[in-house]
């Protein structure tokens, strides 16, 4: 049976306060898209039925190398991220999965892990391995390179990080081994280019080997940072044409902000399903880098973009459609539960204008090369307010009409603040 | 037998001015590289084996959609324009060769028009086709796509001039055809991604399979421009991907200007080549966009790092290596054959630099993790001043030791400016 | 007396089917906006009393270097082009003013050519030079630059033709001469930075000299095309150091495609107005580089957080706030006129929402550093459905409700194309 | 009495080593030279005239906001740092000052500390403030700014922080301060662009009126990092208002990772010159973003035509010309001792080129607008490989021939492996 963190009780009577007014607004709503021949209620199944994952990590307060700048009543270990998770969960409705990262969420025993998750209302996404970072004891250094390092002896010692991750998520009940590396140079010349792919290939070629059936392995680009000259697995290019050399069950991971400037990363989704490998995303945005800000905080029409690609993706399949979606930010100036409540909306928000686009009209213009009128398909869509849709599926799903009101309400993050261990100062590393 | 356009007594005498200081330096230059293991001469004999093609459009000033300022003596048709290469090539003895653009080129006799060409000391390089503009009295627009338009019509028409142009160049002794598309979306929603790929894989396997056994068909890519949402060959993942559809005659061809800002051009380099892929280059340079500036003259230590990668692959051929080099460039503030005499020696220079890597030093840091000795073994090759070796090689061939005194000693310009006719301004298009 | 291009009767016609929709849709807003406490009347008439220019240019097809696709139909005059800009104001009423660019829109009776604009109820803004083309007959080039050339006639003639422009101006009715330069490089060491920027203040002080008191001189600066190394005033720093050494009556322009990537445009916008030299602005949108997109295509967010700065602006005026608005786009893909009409309504809609950000909950969330309410603040104004509010404004002052369907079913285009005689080809320059 | 930490006589014996061949290669750069009327005694001159500053902490491991890899013997104090810059310069003797950060570098007794330096051949440079970071025991804490933030208290701090740095510099024997803050947003409407520029500008006009009279305040700007949508001081044009309105003690620092991409530095460097405000330079390099990679590593080109305008700068001084120079990289896979020494190699490289540039030619080709030969100015002074130059100015210092072979020879780092403490593992924060 499940324990959820906050009041049921909180959270019905906030959401009273806004029925009438929900009420009236989904009601215009509706009447609006009757006009154009949509069934509002349709729309409020699919958008029932969506879900995206939050990150273990992403419970916490991020920072950068300059700093870090913590909040009372941080969570410190998996078990209060999971509590916070769960908030996030019965507030939106449409996180129910977490994705865990190994060593930063080890625990003894993962059967209870996984129970103690199943309380809380939480199952659990792609598992994250490891090897950008050192961890105390550990035998050889990812200093220069994990899966592509020039030493043998790392390359095995991450190949068998990855292998212990993938025996974790099947006792966690996850399907999906997600690998992101750091590996790269920061000097021309450092490395060579062919045979650090080729390491990273036979490396990774270890760890599929080592996937049950029904698993994928989701590998991530990024164009740079950690290494700033060049990334061994920098671009949807080198992704794709690695995850071919692995086999079927490679896919590739889109995370918004590891791409170069102005590039059209919709185009890069249809690439990847064209092609039949579209594993996933991670999702967030960006202004400058990998800035991992709040999803659809600067550029929500790109988000909308790409939903529009994934809906059009799952009524043309081709070699299938199953994406994973998860979170991948990093709050750095909000509180994270705050951050990816808001976070959740906005993607469902660009689900459900996706699905509102006339497809008809949208292909019939795109055939008769009536540009203007492809183009307004799409914007008529965008321009839908669609948050009585999203407050209506949350409310009959047991969440919040208003999901920070709600949140704010319950005094969540100060009653944890006398409850758990303060976090220390993130030193920042210049 | 040939005939060269400059008197080869005029350059034999600017060259007698410069023959002494050249021994000196050279011989410095040689005795600095003995030190090192280097023997000067057999960096002196590769250098006299490069070549690098020169487009026939090229000899005519460029332009922006704002403006084009014509200089006096430009040429208006193919033979000015072999004529104006045969310039180039006579006094730097590295550009045997031109790259012809059809419409633009084409004539009633291409034999003859090969014979002129030999004659003048020139053969012939890939064929362009031109799918990006509208033709008077042609039956189907460009305006909507070429090879991925929706019309049928269209892509029809497209694929028919693109094996015209290779029947074209067959009859001029080419071996390449390349393709470059400027397909593409001005809106979200104007076009289907995928389908728009579908399209275009379909009319370019027909291009592919009018091809002769010994041709290759070269793909190449562009971020932007004339598309500015959205273009369907718009980086090396589409293109290889298409190339890999297409079969083993395709291949992708790198044009310095056409990528996101930012990225690692060295490093997609090395990715074609290892996947079997890499088709060729369009050297220019630039610092915003497709800018076509001269090659090396904004990042020239990017070019060295390609050509770093050139050598290095030609070391390592895995599935070959048989690179097609052409400068591309729009040459709006300068004479054309000036800015082609500096840009070949650019380019050659870089090549030079690259083989003085010195490759077993290079390795050992790489293999050992010696991350700063890895980058001094470029750096120190990149820092000599390989002029002497280039203008050796010329001498040795016929050509100027100082390619830019020599063609101003001749005032080819200014007797061309008497006999051409003038061209007209450039409207602009804004 | 106004005579206007379209049937009155038509356009009525068309609303009648739309009204009671428009009706019930505004009412719901109405009701939802009075939740929180707005008047959805007073934000009307704000919307009502907008306006943003269109540019005489803008009524004819766009091309690239590439090429140009004419459409029938398309206007070759300054005569045609008012017509179609009355079309683009009578549907919208929001573009009462037409911005002229010379010697394009050259006549021989300005006050003529003032009352033939004032009978279809159209204006004058911005007078706009043209000093980055050479005209037939030109006694000096413009190849090496105007207000910055080297060439001391050179830079005379460009003075005398912005004063000629001025002059024009004053005859019809305008107060503002925007002055944007091609001027740059396309090479390192081409010109001296510092003797240009001094060259282009010494000139540019000499067109100030010639203002009337009551205009302004709006200066434009682009990062790079045509030049593509460097360009004389490349950035909004060297825009505003250039007004204010010309003095008070000199502002910067604000053309949305003329940054470099990434860049926070909403903030350069607080800046030049807090520094007091906000101008004006050029709308339009782009991807890549100066693509001169339809207004908020790409990312109507930004489009809307510009706006949100012009709202702040107008209640913190500081040294004053009358910024000028103008659409400026390149149309290469559509009928222009579509493109006016749904770009004027993004225009008008952002500025619609950035009305709508309830600014007592910004300040404050501002105030109290609670970043998530600042955000959503701005959000919830966002992602409101404005469009009831616009076409109730555009019916009320004559306009249509939906002025692309009003547009097709006046059937203008294919009547002008009848009319008016063809458009030959852009032949592209590469 | 100075003590340097490397033997003297293990640098004689490695010079001796390598003597003959540098006399070679420079007599031979010296009759090259002489040919083109340039004095190489005169160049050696200059260049051992030339020097630049190192940042006591680029003297430790950088790392990212993933991880830091510590290397054995890494300093950990001031003290172990200051041995480590004298090392630099004992070997290099072109950086005799080290720019100290606060508090990372407080001690009990700056007069002793000043003293240490000096015994070690070493003296000050700009002082360097911290409102970035926390501390522990703060009062106040910068999450949300520092001379900007909304809280007075705050602000306060951070302006008596600065003002603690002044007066320990005054001590030490600096003249500059640096002030960088890591102020602005992550999320639109977060803050006020207005009143935050405001509030920085009052706080910073406080700190300005504490600078002694030949003190000056250097404002450094930067694009983003650690904030993410906006930065307060997040351009030149942004530090070039600021220093006009705090005053003539108020220049502004080039930084050359904080910019966007494809910006034109070198132009910002004359801009600035132009307009008296030029302060003086962080050098490092990079290719995506605040990457502070190794000076010259990546675009040595870009590094050479910022000091083709500084020569140019210094020849046309105007209001004056002392820009301070110092490296600021973060040296996450390199010695830093090893970095630095090869950085200051191509700063003090590049600078020699520049002196070689024939500005005769130079300015003769810009007046007669000959792009091709000012082009050809810059590009023959950038092909001539100084090392000779470089090499006889250390060597007639006491330095070493080869900065990095002598430095190994000395095996410096791990006799410090030995005696200083381990560094922990950086823990990331993600």
């Amino acid at each position: 049976m499940t324990q959820l963190p906050l009041s049921a009780d909180l959270i019905a009577e906030a959401n009273a306060r806004h029925a009438d007014a929900l009420d009236e607004d989904y009601d215009a709503l509706g009447r609006k898209l009757a006009r154009t021949g949509i069934d509002i209620e349709a729309v409020l199944g699919r958008v029932a039925g969506f879900s995206v994952a939050v990150p273990s990590w992403g419970a916490g307060r991020g920072g950068t190398r300059f700093a870090k700048f913590p909040i009372p009543g941080e969570p410190t270990n998996i078990h209060e991220k999971l509590e916070d998770c769960a908030v996030i969960n019965q507030l939106s409705r449409v996180t129910p999965r977490v994705s865990p990262h190994f060593p930063w969420d080890k625990v003894s025993d993962f059967a209870a892990l996984r129970e103690e998750a199943a309380t809380l209302g939480l199952g659990w996404d792609a598992v994250n391995s490891n090897t950008f970072q050192d961890q105390r004891g550990q035998a050889h250094t990812y200093a220069n390179g994990s899966l592509s390092a020039q030493d043998a002896a790392t390359r095995q010692q991450a190949v068998e990080h990855n292998i212990e991750c993938i025996e974790i998520g099947r006792q966690l009940g996850s399907t999906d081994l997600t690998v992101w590396v750091g590996d790269g140079t920061n000097f021309p010349g450092q490395q060579d280019f062919a045979r650090s792919l080729d390491r990273y290939l036979d490396a990774a070629s270890q760890v599929y080997a080592a996937l049950p059936d029904d698993w994928r392995m989701l590998l991530e680009h990024k164009m740079f940072e950690p290494a700033f000259y060049s990334t061994v697995i920098s671009d949807w290019g080198s992704s794709i044409l690695a995850a071919q050399e692995l086999g079927p069950k490679a896919k590739c991971l889109v995370d918004l902000g590891h791409h170069a400037p102005n590039v059209n990363i919709e185009q890069i989704v249809a690439r990847l399903h064209r092609f039949g490998k579209l594993g996933g995303f991670h999702f967030n945005d960006s202004k400058y880098g990998d800035d991992d800000l709040d999803s659809g905080s600067i550029n929500p029409h790109q988000l909308f973009l790409v939903f529009n690609e994934l809906v059009e993706a799952e009524l043309n399949p081709r070699d299938g459609f199953n994406p994973s979606y998860m979170i991948d930010q990093s709050h750095n100036v909000t509180d994270p539960i705050e951050s990816m409540l808001s976070s959740a909306e906005a993607i469902t928000g660009c689900f459900a204008k996706a699905l509102l686009v006339d497809r008809d009209a949208l292909h019939a213009a795109q055939e008769s090369n009536d540009t203007m009128m492809a183009f307004q398909a799409l914007r008529r869509a965008y321009s839908i307010d669609v948050a009585p849709i999203l407050a209506k599926a949350r409310v009959a799903a047991g969440g919040a009409i208003d999901v920070l009101e709600a949140y704010r309400l319950s005094q969540y993050r100060a009653r944890k603040a006398q409850e758990r261990k303060a976090v220390g100062l993130g030193a920042g590393i210049v």
